[in-house]
């Protein structure tokens, strides 16, 4: 017989991008390993340059990058790590995106629109990803825009335990801000065995232009109103359906969403809001000059973790992402 | 200079699987044309067997299928019926899917599920349709599960006319059967300028083997409620939600769903159900036995024959889609 | 150092469609191990839901269905379930397929027709499956259908064995129930080392409507003829030659084929045959009724467990493929 | 609206490898064009160079190229001329293979053997050929291991009608000269409303290193003799096949294949064989020392030219296909 | 016979991005179209928006987008446009890149690097490109990175011309900055007939730190020399090259490249520099606060229109590809 | 839990072509391992057929040939070699490319030209390859034809050495003999702290036919110059290089490129020639005339093992390549 044999050895490398390292760290610490040394410099003109500094031939690599803000930016780094990986013999490579960008691009509104979020998982796909780990998908669907395994993890437990622990739960009623959104809602419904309500924003026919009317379906009047989403972006909506909900009588209005995002003027309204509190997790890096006291992170990085090690160890993550 | 050259001319054929004919010929009908003759035999053991009688080469093949029961024939006619075309030389395969097959698959429940239609998109694709027309898909995002054009007609305009006409418009109520389908209610909402209302599926606690209440969230007292779905399977969701409804004293219950599906006990409950009228689509063939007065089946022929033939005159079908 | 290291296992696991578990199991029990509880229902619709109750990450996966009728359903069976294979992170995907549907359609007897065996190997590696496992294809060139491994097992050992056991070898003649079928018969006549003859289909040029006579090609007088073939569907073929064999003084004619589909009128027409005994495999569940005595079953499970426990192991199945 | 508008014509150019350029004049001169000019030449070591003289873009091209010997060397200029083509867009790119070189290994015979015939279809898609038409397959199957039109036209025909011309029909038997072959002789039985005959080489037990015995199975003692096959290489097979026919009394043997490729000792046994006649089509170019009477070489070049105008013209190839 | 038929016509649109619009609209004038009216904007996240307002089914559309900074952004922004083409039914999508990002990561200069540019070219691919157009690659070899047509235009004649209008044709020498860049500055010498000098950076064995030198090989002395070069960025180099050529005997220096990227430090350089004049092209949009009287910008937009006409007509930009 | 579990075990095979059977045995000897017995034999119309007499299934295949002449036989060996081991389920294919064939056409030089370089890299990738190890590239950029790992040797420690060992290095210049291949004698010149100089072939415009004067830039006179490059092919270029160094005063001229093709003249040249040495690796067999005192064949064999180790053992090439 020719030929040499040996035993085989799996290794885990976890990789960051440079758009959230606090929580790359923070995964890692979690893991018991380190982070693998990594140059990334951005040339004069922008473009982006990556280097490992050790070997990656034959580990199982996984690489965390939040699409934050620059968005396009570390998108593009993302896909540019990822070819390195493909070109330096990985034996596989999952990327972890807590936060997966242009998700709210799932589908075509009007013609002649894109799909970003199907191409988001194209890019991905081509670059040399071979399976992805996400956090609170827009929608479900876009699971299935991936031709490959997608381990889609879910913050609502720790979302609503917080929330849990500091109302009574008779008096909650879990709200969604918007017609769209109810399969969210519906789901806290579930965990807290709390009555469901909805702000429907309506189109008034009698007004021109298009006037929508904040029309409350439920009851909320005396309630603690937990008002959910998965992400909260300008925080627009948000606001205007806790004005709405406090406008039908609700006794206090808390806001909880898997995806601070908080980009234009968001801060701005979450500090003029009556919201009395907004629970957000940590898959996007919290803008630095968000210090009010009334906004909570909570932190993915345990839930993080454990799915890598899971998918390391061939184990099985379905336990973070059916129990509901 | 070496060659020959000749004028560009293009041909349209269309062509019907066996599920759905009555729909084909209508759409003929409306083109100015006839199906293309074909044979399709079942063998002894179930295979389909497919022959074109007339040459395909060079032409825009425009496929019907619907994806009615025996489904998973009709789908793996189709499949066949698209092989058969591009081993003949068809410059251009599009298929006609009136119902999407496995449409509810559309994302992970659990862990270790298919997404079916993810894989009924990849089939198609991989089988040589290079284009899909289809009508009211149960979830926007699908339209992402297909790498190429995919034209995404509505029969909102053609139910809700239906119902405009039979209904004084200011005592009319819009309800959404189930918290995960708000969004086709609020499409409702906006046409016919209606209240929302929705029945809520909730899990009581306190009765052990999770029992569920029908909880009514909105105003139906005293209304005209339109219950409205994309489709009717077997029925059981939209009576109970009906049953709901004249619980919370609506005083006339219509269903509007574009697909009418009715598989099962969904006759007997249609019969036996309060509900004053069911308004559906000829997108799937209706069960024969179908003859109660209170059934109503609007044709999507002319939908399809005109996206056949703005497709084929490199025209826009922006308008059926986006006009809602 | 960066990472973690562990070492590397392999897990076997083998599944079952719902075409038939009782080959499923047997394999199974040939292994020593157990299938994995899987889920599988049909809703209303047609439409299928498979889930499987058990982790699968990471693991080499067997998946085992056959082809019977209703052929397309179970086909689209296991489309679905290599989908939800592929999206639980499964290692490698391995479809044990013991009657590969669709095979006669292997080549284009007229212009515009599919070549539905060809299909079908893309419909599975659009799926996700990586590897095949089948026995005794309608022609060897399927094997290059499919752009990867195929395992192609033989059943020609286990029946010529049993028919060994019957009959004298020097009386016996093999005999090919048509010119285009000669190839199986071929390796009849070498591994019992008796003589050919052929019943060839003629065209009577001098009588309209294409009629038939059933030539018969080489010495049968007197002999003890073994009529092979790789499947028996409606039977018509077989039992027609059967009649000529006899017509040409045969003194007796046994049946040998892997594949006993029998659907149609293949029943009766066994029971009303001269032909002493039929000699078929288990590679089709037999269907119910079939309960003559002169039907002789063999069992291809110890063949398939080979094969599954040397892909496994790395071993080389060719001993299986190669002993004719 | 924005956009500049006009006509679209379509232009058929024709070129030539360096394999057969006198099938490919002949083909051009039956178009009414010629070939476009066309630099091709070896590099010192080896390596092909190939450029076109004019513009190609938006061009219907069509590239002829027989896989004659040295074979190895044609086939890769003839994956570099489509690469060239492709690069210099091209609209679309149909090979025209009269002899599709590796068709013999178009299954495993043995473990680990390549499927060479499916890799040949392979390297022409990946190199960018859309369609392939040919002539005369090993086996039909191979149509198969094409991922898109395939154009097989049978020679049949045109040997058939030359053979009719020579011998009276009445006396006419068609022989196969090996049992994997006989479809062919059956087509050709079909068409001659001819008996059938096989040679059958039959291993003998009793002797050893499995020595074989030229078994004849049917009649031809005092019959004209037409000895049937897709090619003949080295002519061993089909000299050993006739010197058997003679010896069990055949009065005279013809042989008819489409392909002469007339390899090594081929020319020798031809010389030297009992065979009156030898009929050929120049899907490859005679060996130029082939001189001998006895040998009638009759033109595919109509065939070729019918099937190149109809695919330009979106006609029907399907009567040179289907005629048999 | 079925079927509709009607003469074939096609359409050519043109589209801008965001990064260049001066250019893409110079380029429609010069084509005597417009720009498709395309809606095109930033979410507060930094997630882009796009959609077309007139319908581009069936038509060859033309998609302009200059790769300057924020570079990652525009690209992104292409392939989204690219994406909604696609899924809005255009017959062919052809990219316009006059300025190809990440050129430079051509190859791995060490392990474990991306290779950016062929990334670029399977993202452009991934999303939905069938055809590139650019303007003087970094390396010709990119062209073989994009699998399809890729029409590479050069400005060398635009900016040799200029410049052999300013200098006496005797008193040049064609200068290289690189050793890597001689090839550009050797098709210089072809076309302006002048000798060749090489600045070349030796890094110094005896200074620490490798130190490098610039060696002046060739003679420059009393000569006008013109540094050529594909891209200026930080000008670091081109102007440490020009010193060396005053600092041996230069009498003037010009330096000519097609693309003025013009990042951090280049302006500064530049007004510092001795260099006389720089020529650019406006393959890139040149930074508003560029005023300086010595440089000249020189426009590619007849080059681009030419070419994005002779493709939609299928005539061939050879003449402007090969003549250097 | 169902499934058997047992632990993973890799074993490395190592198989030789009929190109190059040395250098494969010497690399083999350096792994201390044996090739793989292997059946390749070429078919009298020259089709290879090959059969491996081992099991190749789950092992990691390493597949050495070098693409010397006849060239495109052995490329053709190598693809059918590939695809034997991809259907008989190896695990990986690593391919061997000592001498990477069509190298030096990587680029288009005119319009309506193949990029042969990509399309062996598709056809490597089409025929099952998963990485390519090769040795000096005629240039980086092929690395990125590849859609997958490529481990780019470099042979210039091995040559440079053997340089240093023979000359004073204070009296050492090195020279490129082409504009276009100063690249190669930049990373000489780092090695040996040598000044460069060029042989810059110019057209002279005086003299019509394009008549090229050999200009040498750069100090050469009284030096010992090694003229440098990847290959020598026909020795035309280089031998001509070396007489305008003598020309110029070149004290003596040495002549080190990996890859000694030695084509057509080639070793009449090199008898003729002034040059003192001429320093090849063994990626291509040395024609067996070849024994002039004046070459020296240095091996590659150690190179390749060690790669082929450390990529089976998950190692680092990265010393290898990186270390100029």
């Amino acid at each position: 017989m020719s030929g040499t044999v040996q035993r085989e050895e799996r290794k885990l490398l976890l990789f960051s991008g440079r758009s959230h390292p606090e929580l790359a760290e923070n995964v890692a610490a979690h893991l018991g390993t380190g982070l693998v040394p990594t140059k990334a410099v951005d040339f004069a003109n922008g473009e982006i340059y990556v280097r490992y500094e050790e070997s990656v031939r034959g580990a199982d690599c996984f690489l965390l990058q939040s699409h934050t803000a620059p968005i396009n930016k570390w998108i593009m780094e993302q896909l540019i790590m990822i070819d390195a990986l493909k070109r330096a013999s990985a034996r596989s490579i999952t990327v972890l995106v807590p936060f997966y960008g242009y998700a709210r691009q799932d589908k075509k509104h009007l013609g002649r629109e894109p799909i970003s979020a199907r191409l988001m998982a194209d890019l991905l796909s081509s670059a040399g990803a071979d399976r992805i780990v996400t956090v609170d998908l827009h929608t479900d669907q876009i699971v299935g825009f991936f031709d490959g395994p997608v381990d889609h993890l879910f913050a609502l437990p720790v979302l609503a335990d917080h929330v849990r622990g500091r109302v009574d739960a008779d008096r909650l009623t879990v709200v969604s801000p918007d017609a769209g959104r109810v399969r969210v809602a519906d789901h806290w419904c579930d965990r807290l065995h709390a009555p469901l309500a909805i702000v429907h924003k309506r189109r008034d026919p009698l007004v021109p232009n298009r006037a929508t009317v904040h029309e409350v379906v439920g009851e909320v009047a005396g309630r603690v109103c937990v008002l959910v989403d998965d992400m909260i972006d300008t925080a627009g909506t948000i606001c205007a359906a806790a004005d709405a909900l406090y406008a039908h009588g609700a006794e206090r209005v808390i806001v909880a969403a898997t995806h601070g995002i908080l980009s234009g003027p968001a801060l701005d309204r979450l500090k003029n809001s009556r919201v009395s509190e907004f629970v957000f997790t940590d898959t996007l890096p919290t803008p630095g000059e968000v210090e009010l006291d009334k906004i909570t992170v909570l932190s993915v990085a345990p839930l993080l973790a454990h799915a890598v090690r899971e998918i390391f160890e061939h184990g099985s993550v379905a336990a973070l992402v059916g129990d509901l």
